[in-house]
């Protein structure tokens, strides 16, 4: 099924990204990222900030915002993208998601974690229920964000010290 | 301990986003992220698109931008917030995050799945290495996202059918 060597090299790929962040404002945050594999793409300019509940300017949306949305347009660019290789009809898209947390206070700071996701899809389309069904499923395995929530992922932490970068 | 009715209340607490996306341009989606709970604040409004070589007209950033951008604000906000009430100076921060995705091909349609996410902390602070390693240990407690991240998520996802709601 080689096409060639360009072909054969996109069956598998390295997909990465990176965020340059400085703490700018009283909670804002500047944030630069990059695609750096399998191609060069951004700079993409973004920002953090905090409402005024929380000693922030509220001139950027909170983190959670960015988070949610990647979420959301993640799900819908892999339905979009997928519909044209599945032979799918789509004449109209939407998405509504809602994500909760639980908070909790532990002396004077707090910790979280996550407690639902839920992925309402709304789909404008000519095929059967079956087809719709299916796309949507596919997508759901092409979404990167999807996949990596349904993981249990391990973040390395390192810190800047004087002698070097420190494993955390 | 407690203050009172509000900030016994404050103990605990719900966090809850929704997003509301809607297709537009070729790729474009156009996001719009409300916190519901513990407060209502937005809506924030947001974008993601694709480049040419996906599709798109390259008029906001990918999903991906918006993922990593949000974990990298949310790490800084929470060791900004944590600083301040773990009294560790604070004069300036970077973060530096890198995460990777693999990408394999499946038919005409693919796949994908986390392979490793590193997060690299410059802060410059007065105080000793042992209080700033333990004001990030902190602050990754109290990440909505890394602490999402951390565990193994269910997506519940729904189809919208002539019929109402159905489970996927």
């Amino acid at each position: 099924m080689s096409e060639g060597k360009d072909s054969a090299a996109m069956q598998r790929a390295l997909v990465q990204f990176d965020c340059h962040g400085t703490a700018s404002g009283k909670m804002r945050n500047d944030l630069r990222v990059h695609m750096r594999k399998p191609f060069n793409e951004g700079p993409f300019e973004l920002a953090t900030d905090e409402g005024s509940f929380h000693g922030g300017d509220g001139t950027a949306p909170p983190p959670l915002a960015l988070f949610v949305a990647g979420l959301t347009g993640c799900i819908m660019t892999q339905i979009r993208a997928f519909a044209k290789r599945m032979g799918v009809t789509l004449t109209n898209l939407t998405v509504d998601a809602r994500v909760q947390w639980d908070w909790e206070a532990k002396g004077r700071i707090y910790e979280t974690g996550p407690r639902s996701f839920e992925v309402d899809v709304a789909i404008e389309s000519d095929d059967p229920e079956i087809k719709v069904a299916a796309l949507i499923n596919a997508a759901r395995k092409g979404c990167f964000i999807e996949q990596t929530l349904g993981r249990q992922n391990t973040i390395r932490h390192r810190m800047k010290t004087p002698t070097g970068w420190k494993e955390l």
